[in-house]
């Protein structure tokens, strides 16, 4: 029983929209996928990564406790009960993790220092829903740094780290989150965080939309006082633009998921790591000699391309525009089409935002023992279901793989039953993470502090001078040290010593 | 004696501009050069590059014939009379040039056959002024076949190949051209193709923006009949939003130096080839293990340093803008300020757009033999005057190549004076040039065709779909083969099945 | 309890070795390790690693059955009871795990068609001893199927695969091996396979030395019979120079650990991956923009430094050897000495062969959070016994990852305890396995049908020819074509047209 | 007219030999080239990167004075007339080219210093037959600077820079060169070195045997004092070689041409980068995307690969030796035979020591504008004479560039009509000179001062820990810190501290 069947599994996206009346903007959203703002990373926190990357998690979690955390009595140490996680005596464990993830997250760190004099979310109120992980605490112990008052639930009923939620609990944060949430759940601590008497939300950040939409329907009201909302995610995104269109929008909203830091890492640079890394993981194959299709030749298949190639794999490539296929030409891949080269691959990987991309016949066709795998979009690229016909075998050989075997013994393997590879097979490091969330810091500062008039009720990117801080941040961790324009240079060049470096359009 | 001193040289941008009254609008420039359209190529064939790259060139040229070409009576063979070239008597040596040249732009060649049955420049009448290589002869001639006529002076008083405009001529095109041209001439070539009787140009086609001002200067009324500017330079393309901003531009124009493909061509493919070419040709110096920094880490900074990475060198960035230098690191390279490495640097690499960036205690601390050249926008960022005082002896070693000396004795290496080395040091592939071509045609035959009212009186991009159109001409090239969408996933992206399948803001 | 930590547990080489008389052998041995011939991949097969490559294993090891082998009664469908196993009844799940293997070991599968006609083997009678896994099976059956019988023992008190070893004695080999031998179980099965009524070897496939040394100590009269002995690992290898020394070396050896083709693929080729893997599923980092430092320029350190480079690392080398140390910086690293880069790096990494290359005293000057790991020779090379003192506290943070905590809170993470990364924290691709396996059937077959007086009591490497046979064996799977020699041209080079193609001192 | 069609141009190797009476060494040599010490770099400045490589050379040869130099009273400043150069007043302009080129041979000069107190030379009488070129002098200088004397003569009718000459002269060499020798002349120069009174040599420093095997016919009896001859050529060792086979060598030989370091720089390292240099300033073609077949998978195939991939070239790979070929597949090239890609290519080069691996057949089936062009031994890889046929027309383009043009109008493009591209087409690296230089320097001191006995009248290569000394000698060029074994370190692995830190057959 794979989490990811399960109904309320929401691996990259989607999640519990479909239930709440949204349909329209569904198809809307399938019309038009954005390629560029492709997936929710922060979303991305699979079952087995989270297990494997919290040792603390498995020797904690092992407890048969079944009483749901609802109907548990907890305090904290100091008498507060204003929160609902797994366990609160795990507290210590979760602040372990937390710990080690300051360690690696020094953009925020450096951000408490810079900002804590002023304190500049001072009075913000913010009400979150996002993954529950050593990384969010980051984030969350830093906005409260910051000034904020903060309440939490958790955007996924799988990913949330229970220690780490007691932790924060702990520490005083409401929040009201555990790992293996009922749907019903779900929503009645989504709802624990904003329906508090006594206290209302200033500020909303979002992952996927579903927070959201919850005060939307429910307390309409609130978005009087509502400064904004940040959201992070493909999904949330196109819900607030849907929105917008509709002039249903009623306070300032900013997007997260398409800012050109979070973008680069999210696909060019991670992808280029996890491609390896997710299929080292589920195979043990060798990349040497292997020959390889990826089709797509965006950004992630950018990424995937050029660390195959640099692995010593063949590489073919396929596209549709003509201007990334002749960058591959350039970048050096020949350019085919799929039926090419199909029967003399080891390797197909889809990395296009579209569907059906591998179809049935391509992989009747494949030779025996190839693997199949995706980094796209969303599990529509491979036509997985075609293969769920009665002539078919299929034999899960370990987590995540399959062996599906034809009538006369041929076999191809297939990786996380088509679904992205990165999320399912392979971690997602917490210098990415640390990306995402210092984004939403910023632009949580950005809303909150912003001159009235400054933002309309509309979704905006994050000005290109947050970007360059975020980025300017992480320099650090690379011990990089930034060259500054002179006066002289800065007057040639018509540009503030301080930034913004670049126009907002440009994106390289 | 380099050419470069020379009044009337053009090399990069600029040209005559200075003399005639636009000084505002310079100042303006350089204020703010844009990185992205940061030159144009196809005026970069430089007097040693084209003098090479044309073996015909050089046994023809040697005639000592010193009249000048305006007192002349030349008629070619089909008795006409109306061009001025040096000498129609060389023109099947251009003819061949002409010929070679076509086998290495087939998008032109392509664009010949598909349109030429409907010819859409039918009734245009092209006034041309660019430089005249083979590679121009091919565009005119596709231009002719397509229906236009076509007349055509030198954006440049060095770059014409002679032999080239004999070709023309005596198939016919009016060409008033020669290499070595007076300024006096320069001008009196555009008159001879805008100033006839029982002709007047609908369409311009300009390289660095002097046809056009010729127009407007001298002949405004005839803009009544024109129905657009096509316009390839940085310079040209600034003028022309200076006018627009003015509200002085009286017809549409067409930018077509930042459309996508050829910008990716012209920087980050170009200089990727250039930066070794360039260096080799002029130092013979091994790559492997040379410590190089590289300044600025833009399109032009990534070719330099992937080029210069693959070979074995050792590469160091310097950047201004947080985002860029956080790629670098990505890409592996350390990112430290100049000073930092500039004793133990081999080799310094300009591509900012900056100016003195390499000052003159940066050159007094480099060690002996230290190579140092420029890749980026003009000959500002190395600050070559420095340089020029009496305690430093120059020796020139080699064309392009000069030893400063130090009072010590430590001598360092400077290339091509600080200008373009790609420019004054490499040749331009015939593959960047024909993008550019190809471009400039069909930004012709949109302008030409547009129905009323589709371009004001502004400076447009080449839309998207036509971007595309001229990346697919050139993927035979690599025998490349681009999938089709399916109906059903075209449908499901939103897209047209022909594209364009990008949003006009995508970049990469 | 790892594993590792065990008396017996053979990580790399050595084993028993040093409670059977062999002092002085382990002495000579220390003195001089060999680089090129490192260490014995079939060897590698750790606990960890073998858990999950075999998928089998997990769902039928769980049987708590914890009655001795030795004490069961089992007979295989046939009625034999010829060997020793865990749990016959497991042969089935075995039988899967070797029919998988089969697809990946063409060589082999090859092998056995070619030559099954003339059974080059027939009569042979091999007595083994390796880490018993799928892919020894298929060698195993290889052997079977070109006329050899065979007898097998384990080389390895943890490697055997229960279930593969039930289905090799299921189809009735007589196979003496299971996970969790006692010292004594482990003599006791070598003693199995050689003391046998009514049987004799006459060909001897060991790795590690110890059947070897078992026959000389009991049955020293065995030799009489026996036509030669393939040795592969580097322990072995040297124990039968050191006999060969002696003067007491009685039959001919084969070493197979140094032939070219596998020391490529065990070091160069298997390197340049596993340190990507090994990294990466301990430590869930990023490689992009860490400063690496990789201490030896050799096969396994030059794999290392392509594939971090490759991924954005940036890597500093430091070397002993000037020549090796010349080529470091023209592949473009910086050499260093480890002191100059110590402070700054992110990584460090030892492939030496050497002792003590990463002192106390470099561990005191790591920044925080720096990774240590071995790729090298041994467990030498990081000073991991320095670190066991009072002030330092040990933190196990995952399996096979500590975080070693100084005093002032600085904590380096450490891999493997310095053993090597590559068998403990990844797989070995089955590809390089086949190699392996390949090159010990061929010498087997080459031994056994040497015309008399072609090899002495000495010890040999595989004739060059081989190896280019095993190489050629493995070039289907890579679909890839060999060009023949003309006759003119195999006279023009002197060279017979089927090879060898190198004189033997050859070896890039 | 290209010198190379001269009756006694010697591009790689071979000489006048074919005159003197070495016909069986000559029919032996070709049977069996070795691709290991393929050629002989020293050799290979040709006639036009000669010109090109010193801008003295153009302003000073201009002389059109045709007296030969045999014919004229000349004397160096100091009164002595014991040389015969063009022009002795050159001597000036010699001396910056020399002065130039010492600043790049660093490892020499530190030779100088090291070595000078103690004048390991003292004594020594060295005649040299080379090239006589800025790099060939600083090794003079060297030499003479160590306590020798010398007498030079030039191995190569055309690559002898006159100003050098003039310059060596000048400061006291008995030099007998100039650029343009007749056979005649070329032997009366060597004649002159050898035949003095009261001078005899004691040492040989030879380039292509020629010296050698005029005294061996001419003063057979001068070997009773000649302590041993240094060789660099493939040529000349070949003849070494032969003659101790034969029994007739007298004096010990060593053999420079295969020492490590010079291999690795002569192939891998000097081809990776004048694989793009040649391509370029012949073609000015662009790399990106392009297909292109490299015969031959050795170490220049090896450069040549590597180079093509990292600018985006396609490159396939065809092999005969199933080992390199498994290599090819490993670093990421499709390994193929000829005839599969032959139509697709754009680019054909041989790599392979081999005759007519690219033949009439593969010719005809070229597409249009396929570049052909050979970086292998010698002219033979390519079968250019099958061109030479009625059919086909050829067009020279530009020097070293022919269009080979079929009936049907496909052109083919040879570069240097099939001669070795690097040589003929781009330049050699100061950097790989002084490697050979150094290494000759050292070859010579061994040699001179080994006492008796150590050498038998045989070929050696040069011992381990020189070649290893002539590696560290050129480290600190890039700032490269070898580190040193510990005492105990060195204990461990059995080695000096000094080194060898490699057996001598070691060899990557």
């Amino acid at each position: 029983a794979m989490p990811n069947k399960k109904k309320y599994k929401v691996n990259g996206d989607s999640g519990i929209k479909a239930q709440i009346q949204f349909a329209d903007q569904k198809q809307e959203f399938n019309k038009r996928p954005t390629k560029i703002g492709r997936r929710s990373l922060s979303r991305s926190i699979s079952q087995s990564s989270t297990d494997s990357y919290s040792s603390a998690a498995s020797y904690t979690d092992s407890s048969d406790d079944e009483t749901s955390p609802r109907d548990k009595q907890q305090k904290n140490s100091k008498g507060s009960s204003d929160f609902c996680v797994k366990n609160i005596k795990q507290a210590e464990f979760g602040r372990r993790e937390i710990e080690i993830a300051e360690q690696e997250m020094p953009a925020l760190m450096a951000l408490r220092k810079r900002a804590q004099g002023e304190k500049p979310l001072a009075g913000a109120k913010i009400v979150g829903c996002t993954h529950i992980t050593a990384q969010t605490a980051v984030l969350m112990e830093t906005l409260g740094a910051l000034g904020a008052q903060c309440r939490w639930a958790a955007c996924n009923i799988y990913s949330t780290l229970n220690e780490v939620a007691a932790a924060l609990a702990e520490s005083g944060f409401p929040v009201f989150a555990w790992k293996g949430e009922s749907e019903d759940d779900f929503w009645w601590c989504i709802d624990r965080c904003v329906n508090v008497e006594g206290w209302q939300p200033n500020m909303i950040l979002d992952d996927g939309g579903d927070l959201t939409h919850w005060i939307y329907k429910k307390y309409p009201n609130m978005f009087k006082k509502i400064k904004g909302i940040v959201e992070e995610s493909v999904t949330g995104v196109h819900r607030l633009y849907q929105l917008s269109k509709a002039g249903k929008l009623c306070v300032p909203a900013m997007n997260v998921n398409d800012s050109v830091t979070k973008q680069k890492f999210d696909n060019l640079y991670c992808c280029r790591e996890s491609i390896l890394d997710g299929l080292k993981r589920t195979t043990d194959m060798m990349f040497g000699g292997k020959q390889v299709v990826v089709c797509g030749y965006g950004e992630v298949g950018k990424g995937c391309c050029a660390a195959l190639k640099a692995m010593g794999s063949i590489v073919y490539v396929t596209e549709i525009d003509p201007i990334c296929a002749l960058q591959a030409c350039m970048d050096g891949f020949r350019l085919v089409k799929l039926n090419e080269v199909i029967r003399q691959v080891d390797i197909v990987i889809t990395c296009t935002g579209n569907k059906n991309v591998v179809t049935r016949e391509h992989l009747d066709r494949m030779k025996n023992s190839c693997i199949v795998c995706n980094m796209g979009h969303s599990n529509t690229e491979i036509d997985v279901a075609s293969l769920r016909t009665p002539e078919l075998t299929w034999e899960r050989v370990r987590s995540q793989v399959d062996h599906v075997i034809w009538p006369d013994g041929k076999r191809i393997v297939l990786l996380a039953e088509g679904r992205l590879l990165n999320l399912s097979c392979s971690t997602v490091p917490t210098f990415v993470l640390s990306i995402t969330a210092t984004t939403q810091a910023l632009a949580l500062i950005e809303l909150y502090n912003a001159p009235e008039g400054r933002y309309k009720q509309d979704v905006y990117l994050l000005p290109k001078k947050m970007d360059e801080y975020v980025a300017s941040l992480h320099l650090p961790t690379f011990d990089a040290h930034l060259t500054e324009l002179t006066d002289e240079q800065a007057k040639y060049l018509g540009l503030n010593k301080n930034g913004p470096f670049k126009p907002n359009y440009y994106r390289c």
